[in-house]
C-alpha cells in the first residue's frame, strides 16, 4: 500500500472539515472568537516512549494523549490535531487499523478532529509526531511563570504509576495481584490527562505544567520560569495503592522522578479544594526541592532523560 | 548535552514572542483579523530526503522549505513554524550549531519565527518534522479541487533539477560542467520554493499544488481533487540546461516523474503571463497524462512512491 493508499484508507475518515479529507497540500485551523489558539507538539517514539509489542491502539492514544496533556496544563480545550507517521517497512493493514481506531476512539473521548498529517517510511523504528490544537479564552493560557512565594503546590491524580508500569515491563521482580500490575502497566501505555480540568485550572491556577518529565524536574521548570523555589512535601505526594505495594519505601523517592505521569502539577493560592491535591509550597530562592521528614531528599537524578 | 541543553543553546535564540523562549508546554499562536490561518506538515528523513554528508544548513533549510513550498501552493504568507527533531545519539554541538544556523538563515529571509517543537533521541537516523503557518485573506486559500475544462496548466521555475542532482549523487555518469552539476546538486539540497509568488497565486489561480511528489503525480492530485483531467504538454516543461545536458533525450520523460521540485503547478485561465510557463490544459476526464508530440508517454511509474 502506498501512502495515498493508507491515507485515504485509514486517516480520512478521522478527519474534520476543514481538512479537506486530506486530499489537500494544507488544512485551515478555525480561528474562535475571543479565544487564543494554543498550539503544543510531542513525539513518541518506539523503544523510547513504547514497546514494539504494545497494542498499536494504545500507541495511538498514547501519542494523543501526551499532547493533550500539554493543552490541559495550559488551560486549553483540545480542538483539532496534526499527524507526523514515520513507518517502517515492516507495518501491516492490521496494524494501521488498530493504530486508526485507537485515534478514533479518543477523537470521540475528547471531541477533537484529524487536521492533516505527513507519513513517511523508515529503516528505523516507528515513531509518531503529534501537533494538537486547543483553545483558552484570551490571554488567559496557564503559564510556567506565575508561581509566587506563599503559594503552594497541588498535583492532579496520582504519581508514578506509569513508572511502576515500565518498571515491571523491564522485568523488576514483584508480587503485586494481577489487577494491580495491569494498572500500572495501563497507566503506562495509556496516560489519563486530566483533560476535562483545564477550565478549572483556568481559574485557580498561577502557574502550570504537564508532569512528563518527573514531578521534581518538571516543577524545576516551573521554579526555574517564575524564579522561585518549589518544595514538594515528599509525605503529601498521591501514590496509588498498588505503587505504594509495588515500591514499599522507595515509593515518593521513585515516584517524583519517574516521568510519564501525565498529570498536571500547578501553584495558586493557599487552601485550595478539588480534584487534586496539596503536595507543597513555594518560597523564595531556587530549584524544585523534596522533603521528607523535614530533611532535604537527595535524587541522583530530577527525571527523565532524553539523552 | 541533554534535551534542555539544546533547546536554550540553539533553538531558544529563533523562537518568537509567543513562544516564550521555549520555556513552556506550547505557544499561542498569533492570529490575524480577516485571515484564515493555513497549516501544513512535512518530514524529511535521513537516507530519504537527504544525506547524512549533506550539510547540516542544508539540511534544516530543506526541512523548512518542503513545507513553505505547500505554503505558497496554497496561496499563504508564511508566518510560524513548529520543528520536532529526532536525533541519533552520535549528533554533534558542532552539527547542531549548523542546523541552527540553516533555520536562522531561512527565519530571515522569508520572514518567520520558531514557535516551538519537541526534541527526542533515537537509534535510528536522523529525522525533522515541521509544521509551517501561513496567513490567506479570509475565504482565499487556492486548493487542489478547483479546476475546470478551459483551463490551462502553469509551472513555476524548472522541473527535474533537484532529479537530476540526486541522480549525480547516485553516481550516474555525467559530463557536466562542475557549474552546472553544484547547481543540481544545490537544487536538491536546498529547494528553492516561490513563497513571494503566492500573492500573486491568490489571484489568478483556480486550482494548485506544490510539485513535490513528481509534477505528474502532483497535478494527478488536481485531476483528483477537480474532477478533470489535465494535459501536460511535454514539450512545453520548463527544464534548465544543465538539466538538458544532463538527461538529453531522456530529460522530459525523467524531470516529469522525478520529483523534490517544491515549484507551484497551477490552473487557471488561458493566456497567463508571468514568472510562469504554460504546460499544457485541462480537459474533460480523469487523471494526469503527458503528450509529447501528440501521442501520450507512457511512464513507468508518474511520480516518487513513498513506499
Amino acid at each position: 500500500m502506498d501512502e495515498f493508499g493508507i491515507i485515504a484508507r485509514y486517516f480520512a475518515p478521522l478527519a474534520g472539515d476543514s481538512a479537506f479529507g486530506l486530499r489537500d497540500d494544507a488544512a485551515i485551523l478555525p480561528q474562535r472568537a475571543g479565544c487564543d489558539l494554543v498550539v503544543t507538539t510531542d513525539s513518541i517514539a518506539e523503544g523510547v516512549d513504547f514497546f514494539g509489542f504494545d497494542p498499536p491502539a494504545a500507541i495511538a492514544r498514547k501519542a494523543l494523549r501526551v499532547n493533550l496533556s500539554d493543552l490541559a496544563a495550559k488551560g486549553a480545550a483540545p480542538a483539532y490535531y496534526l499527524l507526523n507517521l514515520t513507518l517502517p517497512a515492516t507495518v501491516t493493514p492490521d496494524w494501521l487499523a488498530g493504530f486508526a481506531e485507537g485515534l478514533a476512539q479518543d477523537q470521540r473521548a475528547f471531541g477533537i478532529s484529524l487536521l492533516g498529517g505527513d507519513t513517511s517510511a523508515t529503516d528505523g523504528p516507528f515513531s509518531a509526531a503529534i501537533t494538537a490544537f486547543g483553545f483558552v479564552p484570551q490571554g488567559r493560557m496557564v503559564r510556567r511563570g506565575g508561581a509566587r512565594p506563599g503559594d503552594d503546590v497541588y498535583v492532579t491524580g496520582t504519581i508514578g504509576d506509569s513508572g511502576g508500569g515500565l518498571a515491571i515491563f523491564r522485568r523488576e521482580v514483584h508480587s503485586l495481584s494481577d489487577a494491580d500490575r495491569d494498572a500500572l502497566i495501563g497507566r503506562y501505555r495509556v496516560p489519563q490527562p486530566p483533560v476535562d480540568f483545564a477550565g478549572t485550572l483556568r481559574e485557580i491556577a498561577h502557574a502550570a505544567v504537564d508532569v512528563s518529565d518527573g514531578l521534581v524536574a518538571d516543577l524545576g521548570h516551573v521554579a526555574a520560569a517564575s524564579g522561585v523555589r518549589v518544595v514538594i512535601e515528599g509525605e503529601q505526594v498521591p501514590l496509588s495503592p498498588a505503587l505504594r505495594a509495588l515500591w514499599g519505601e522507595q515509593a515518593v523517592r521513585r515516584a517524583v522522578t519517574a516521568g510519564d505521569d501525565y498529570q498536571i502539577a500547578f501553584t495558586g493560592p493557599p487552601g485550595l479544594t478539588g480534584p487534586f491535591t496539596r503536595i507543597g509550597h513555594v518560597e523564595q530562592g531556587e530549584g524544585a526541592h523534596v522533603r521528607i521528614k523535614g530533611a532535604e531528599m537527595v535524587l541522583p537524578q530530577k527525571g527523565y532523560r532524553h539523552f
